[in-house]
């Protein structure tokens, strides 16, 4: 799979290049290329003032500016991990918890949290269970990791995954479920409070078996972009306020300026004890200087007052995005909707059938307008491929436009075949103008 | 030796508290203790108005502001690799080389590319030959990877070393040597030009019964922080102009804003590529806006303008240490100077027979008023226990003085002791005064 020569680690034989690398690559490498592919945001509204107001407001005091060009502690600044904590209570509800700020360690953005989450949790052949689709950067440390991804996309496929690990007396292995619960990537979809209880209820349920807690990791590094609808639902972390048994993961990036990559966890003590005594070897704490200014930013309000400018800026390409499918495809309404029993994760968008323009519903989570995030997911006609190595694919790359192939975003999981015809696209980081051109060039390559 | 759950990894059990994280934490959470420990830098020459010149000028303009706010790629920013490989060509003396922009990875602190690069290469149950004393935080990495350590204090210790792994059939499991090349943390030593080829030239040797390349890592951490004597020697990549057998690491950090957390290494090329995908999982890439700081500092003549400023205050803090030593200890010369056959590491003081003060000689590298660098190594009588769990260790600690202790600076090795009459200290971040008062608590501590 890699070209890694022997002398090398296991992991290193395990890990190929990861899709999010060539992807940015050639995104930057062709600057005449419309990327529909990669998660960056959007330039026209990241914060440029804000953080030069708040850069020269740090540097200006000499004690606030050497405190912030100085190393901090490997946990994070604490007035940062003030503000996070702040920030939990207030958008989950919670006045009482056990949760302080000795629970939340700052990282490289979430992405490096759910790295060492997953390496102090998981030997080679321990079982994580993930959505089917999911993010596909965390399938790259599955397989580097050497760990058995196991996808399910419906609660009683879940359920019926979990029963026949018990059987196989597997359970012991199964360490985590890797979830994300907000507009999630790449489907769109949000968790609702009913769902998060279900599940919480089953994976309590099969921790017996296991013999030790099955921890929930909830990635909601989409949850502060959201454009439209009700306040997000409370989080998984909500109904565990004795934390013990939910990660909560996000990031200061996404929605504010990626080039920070300023990440952060709350996690049950002793895995953030080992969480922790992992990132001292990492590299013993992230940058100081970013997190002041981030701590700045959120104790001063200028982080959630640049929420609504990022939200108008991408609500207007998501219906950008969203006019130019149905003309391209011939939307003919909701006539093509389908669900599944708990229609968790289906969602329904063909090129002859025309796209399917639903109604959020939180609890049937039936998306494809997405009212948060940056991504639209679309499923073709099954006989459509959409693979990297597909005609499709070439012929769009041709046309100068790139999309992430549906098959990215599938773990490898032998038990479950993986759909060809999806594919993801992002209105994050390209213009309106992009979005335009950019589907239509799609469409013609789908001729 | 960690309490880790039983259903933690095995990376997690094996992974005791860093010590630099207590030592920070103590540091931290104790303003009152002065810290002769922690490797913080010198507050006072903090770049503070060259960051915000620096910053100032990128988000003036919008085309700059918004990338250096946006992701970038995973290897790092290309104008950064530039400035990194022309400061090596031109640190090193080399006009051509196969080295290029592609072979060279941004890191969040060299830190990480020491954690990279130990992951990419070793297995549990691999060799890696580390220098007797040695930077204590790699020590964390080759404890929490399950990596057997082998310490050498002398290039002929080392040859007897590595023919008993010959013998021993180990040296397919060797896979690098780790070296911190300039000004030593702990030891202040810098290897010259001569061992350098010296010690290529064993690995050369063994690597044929090792049937795979033996890495040499250098670590150059302190080579940018020199305050006296002659331009620094060329590294070991100047000895490997193919690129074959030694990673070059370094960081922009130490000499700047410590708060910024940016490293790099100049690898391999296969090396290269398979720490690049190790760190597309990691967090596929360094804060752009750091990055976009840094190459302009570096484009800009600032960084190197600010060189000198950082070097004048570590030397007179080097000179204020070194006076107290003396005074503290009766210092009586050369008087107590000794050197083992090939002089490599052995550093002299002794409390009785007075502290040495011997000329820096690059090639016999017998230490201990260092040129470079930010540390002192104070070698007591054999006698003294200066250990964690030592009376003098807390009877300092009481008395309000933080030291590293020596033994925290050797690898495990069963097949070496390792001395406990030695203690690192630090003079880069106390000021003036707290090295004056600290070196006294200290000398009274030892009553």
């Amino acid at each position: 799979m890699t070209n890694a020569p022997r002398h090398f680690s296991a992991l290193a034989k395990r890990s190929s290049e990861p899709p999010i690398s060539w992807l940015m690559k050639l995104a930057l490498d062709r600057p005449d290329l419309i990327s529909l592919a990669v998660g960056f945001t959007d330039n026209e509204t990241l914060p440029v003032e804000e953080v030069g107001a708040l850069t020269r407001a740090i540097l200006q005091r000499p004690k606030t500016a050497r405190a912030a060009l100085q190393y901090g502690t490997t946990i994070g600044l604490l007035q940062l991990r003030r503000e996070l904590l702040r920030r939990w209570q207030k958008q989950d509800g919670i006045s009482k918890s056990r949760i302080t700020t000795d629970d939340i360690v700052v990282t490289d953005g979430s992405q490096q949290l759910l790295y060492l989450v997953s390496e102090v949790l998981c030997d080679p052949g321990d079982i994580v269970i993930v959505e089917d689709p999911t993010y596909f950067v965390y399938l790259g440390i599955v397989e580097a990791m050497g760990i058995r991804a196991v996808g399910f996309d419906s609660i009683s496929y879940l359920k019926s995954k979990l029963d026949d690990l018990k059987r196989r007396r597997l359970l012991s292995r199964l360490k985590m479920l890797y979830l994300v619960t907000y507009f999630q990537n790449p489907t769109g979809r949000t968790w609702s409070l009913e769902m998060r209880r279900e599940l919480l209820a089953i994976v309590k349920h099969y921790e017996r078996a296991a013999g030790h807690p099955v921890y929930i990791v909830e990635d909601a590094a989409y949850r502060d972009l959201r454009f439209e609808g009700d306040p997000a639902v409370a989080g998984f972390k909500s109904l565990d306020l004795r934390n013990e048994r939910v990660i909560y993961t996000n990031t200061l990036t996404k929605p504010f300026a990626t080039g920070f990559r300023i990440g952060y966890g709350i996690l049950p003590p002793s895995l953030g004890r080992a969480v922790l005594r992992s990132k001292g070897n990492h590299d013993f704490g992230t940058s100081n200087f970013l997190q002041t200014i981030l701590a700045r930013a959120l104790a001063e309000g200028v982080y959630d007052r640049h929420l609504p400018i990022i939200a108008d800026g991408y609500r207007r390409k998501r219906d950008v995005m969203m006019e130019e499918l149905e003309r391209a495809f011939g939307c003919s309404g909701a006539s093509a909707k389908r669900r599944n029993s708990d229609a968790m994760l289906t969602i329904c968008a063909s090129q002859k059938r025309g796209y399917t323009n639903t109604e959020e519903g939180v609890h049937k989570a039936l998306f494809n307008k997405p009212h948060g995030g940056m991504y639209v997911w679309v499923e073709l006609d099954p006989g459509v491929n959409t693979g990297v190595k597909s005609r499709l694919f070439k012929r769009a790359l041709d046309a100068g436009v790139l999309y992430v192939p549906g098959e990215m975003c599938y773990c490898n999981d032998p038990s479950r075949p993986i759909p060809q015809n999806c594919m993801r696209l992002s209105f994050g980081a390209p213009t309106i103008q992009q979005i335009q051109k950019g589907i239509r060039l799609l469409a013609n390559a789908l001729g």
